[in-house]
């Protein structure tokens, strides 16, 4: 015999873009270009078991939502847009007790002082989720993803183990790459959104570009606690950094010197470092994270 | 104050292809083409706070252990591949406490019967991952992932609860159509992988093709069952159902009927359907999912 | 001075679905999965001078003509399609005196003999580019993409010439992998859309297959030979192959034989092999690659 | 009986990755991110024919010399580049009458002021192709693609014809938005790369923002004139433009007005506009867009 032990539905991926007509300072208008993926849980096994779809709000339904709240509240910040809009599954569909709404939030540029015209920004992704529990709950949690950084020096690996399988040299100086997914939680609900992420991406730039390193474990850390240092808003960073390998070409056989000017880029396989960094007063993190 | 909370690392995507020459029933090769990522924690700490290697092998060590493990252990089920190499980690390497190895497997398909001639089958991927723990102990998930599956009947939307965004018609005859990443964790460790992943698959195709389905929801949870009926060392499944919507394109202001014939396959957004279905007597799951 | 020296434009990528109810030989239904795109032009220049749209049908009604053909026509083979459609466009619009029409046919295999269920079958994309112009006639060419295949052996490189920044040794036995992109130019417009799709695939595989190859470029010009000599309707085939490196991976550092049986499978860089090769009594190509 | 009509080989997307240290005005690190592909043609029908690879240069040593001459060369524009190696494998080999070089640059910002620190900037992928034929000479277009700009509002369509597929209304307003894939063929070898390229790329942008369209057309050709006018060098400009298209979102349903404030961002399909500007005095292309 089975039984489920889990389950959630939503729409993902609806292709949201708010205007914000004069909204910017000084009168142009602000661009809100978003991803949003919903999910909702609670009461709904008999969908599942039976297929009743007695407390099953459509996945479309969701998606006309997403839209109109976005018209409703203006060209916000994310998190308060998926705040707003994860209350409304929970408060007004009594089987739902949970939701989860994600937003990327894709960037754009003016073009330099036109009020109406821009150019994709996609130096990264920004992004937020918020779980909002009837019983356990609201959380927010933001991030950045998709930010490739490079260091052409200041970057060092040697002092390693070496089993039978180990060729690698030791390195005194060597380029570091990667490309950053960084995600914050947030100890609060009281968080000016929009502060809180410029502070956290200049910190992690900041952390990645002056931290001499001796592996890309510890550039993590740094970028880590940068955050949280720089947004006490924070409590818990979580990053995950593939170590977007460049290996210096041999030019020997072709007679030519290759001072740390040349490099291969390549795509796979990467190393890939995880870390968890954790405020020492840092609340529980609930469903944060699910 | 902050602590690492949690840390780990490896090399990801090393691909790996493996030969058994003339291994195969009646004496054509065998193609093993494996994505492989491996993933380590344990006493690391130090790489994280101060940058000091001491306790990291190397990840360029690991994919050569990919390498060398592909060619020792022969063409393999990736199950066991998986679970030599991870305990090769933890054994080998003592402050490494925990390994994590999880490889994809691309599907060739013999040209006719000839011995050394391949086509690159993409219907699935065929997916495993092992954690093996010094102190709790050794999981096994496999799965399927890319699969796409549709069918042209047999499948009604109706009875859900309409709020102030609904518009979506009730409908009692729609295409339905997802694409399965399915993933099941077995009991124990002494398992046919082959034969048990064929049964899995097999079933997971049975059971969408024959649910009569109300609801997504429905036939996730008939697919889950199907697996855990099929393959009896199986004790849990997950399942993530993107609902990959056909919409019926409206041909009445061009004077056209549309009987059912024909759709408009949309991109995004999309409905996703997830669910965890567990056998009552499913031992507990540990790290297997980490 | 500047002047507009050509011009068109369409929709792109409609994604047209079209059932064929119980159409199958034996009964169940047929499934076409298309990504149709559409492409006028003809006296159009006032839209790029000027802005004046006089001349210019809709993308969007060129997307409704897409569905409604798909309609009218029932589940036909794609090229049988894209004639009829790029016809009605430059009949029906004076201004328009040429259409292009390609279609990318996605594959999908019935579940046993089950008539109503489907999986996706990504061995191949089938594809078709129809020309028909008002003066210079119609055209039709077909072929297939992301067709990847192997031989485990049975090619060798030597004999190349070695400049200052050669390093690459000999090799009597490689593996050799390529992702086959193909197109065929038809003669005329009386064909068996279907069965000579078929007989060039196998073709193709064959030919790959049974090559033993002492250069990409060998093993291209016969797959090229083979679909002029098993679709005798064709009369220029044009091959793009990239040859999808496999390594053999060096394990000796680890005192492990490798005798062709662990091979690293490269991402990029890779080989390009590009070739036309062409019937001696092949008409004029016309528009037919334009 | 059937004949090889045409062939070229080389190799494809060589990751190279040149910094010059120290040689930014001011003293910071240059970095060169390009992408290579080369590929080259002349007497090597032998390899398609037999298999014979006497005249065939390895892709493996097209490889090695796109590493070589970035270090040689140093961190140059990628024309300055492309033409050098163009010309290197036509003079050192002689059965070699033409060689392709492609190159893509990836760009990168500095961090601050910071000498070695640097962010990957997407905004747009920077292009150039280069044909030394021995006989026919030499030629360079450039270009940008993945450029992505939109302008809220400043766009019209209407006055269009109306057949029986047409359900589209007519427009005052509405989003424009398009992915700018531009390329540009200079008259000569005598050119400011960097100067001209920056300036080829403002007037794009600045066309586009300037622009009151009645056409996505109209702006395509305005684009390609303000290329013609802001870089004399250039005398010809093939542009590319998707329509992406942003469907105002129907609101009233929900009593809720959307005075162009929210959009749905589709996918697919999406228009496409394709135009070709020549100067008056534009010389012939020959081979350049081959």
């Amino acid at each position: 015999m089975s039984r489920l032990a889990g389950g959630r539905y939503g729409k993902a991926e609806v292709r949201v873009v708010r205007v914000g007509r004069a909204a910017a300072p000084g009168g142009g208008d602000v661009l809100r270009d978003w991803t949003v993926s919903t999910s909702l849980s609670g009461d709904i096994s008999a969908s599942y078991l039976t297929g009743d779809n007695e407390n099953v709000l459509p996945t479309d339904s969701q998606k006309n939502a997403a839209f109109a709240f976005a018209q409703r509240l203006g060209a916000v910040e994310p998190e308060a847009y998926a705040l707003e809009l994860a209350r409304f599954f929970v408060d007004s569909q009594p089987p739902i007790t949970r939701a989860r709404v994600a937003v990327d939030e894709h960037g754009w540029d003016r073009v330099g002082t036109r009020a109406h015209s821009f150019t994709r920004n996609a130096t990264l992704t920004r992004r937020t989720v918020v779980v909002h529990d009837e019983t356990a709950g609201t959380s927010v949690i933001s991030g950045v993803a998709d930010l490739v950084v490079l260091n052409t020096t200041g970057s060092e690996f040697w002092g390693f183990p070496r089993d039978e399988y180990t060729t690698l040299p030791e390195t005194k100086d060597r380029m570091l790459a990667t490309e950053v997914s960084a995600t914050w939680r947030y100890r609060s609900l009281d968080v000016d959104w929009g502060s809180a992420f410029t502070a956290a991406r200049d910190a992690l730039l900041e952390a990645f570009a002056t931290t001499y390193s001796y592996a890309l474990q510890q550039t993590l850390f740094a970028m880590a606690e940068a955050v949280l240092a720089a947004v006490p808003a924070s409590c818990e960073v979580r990053l995950r950094l593939p170590n977007k390998h460049h290996f210096l070409v041999d030019l020997a056989p072709f007679g030519q010197p290759n001072d740390d000017e040349v490099y291969f880029a390549a795509d796979r396989p990467y190393g890939l470092i995880e870390g968890t960094v954790l405020a020492d007063d840092a609340p529980a993190a609930g469903l944060a994270w699910e």
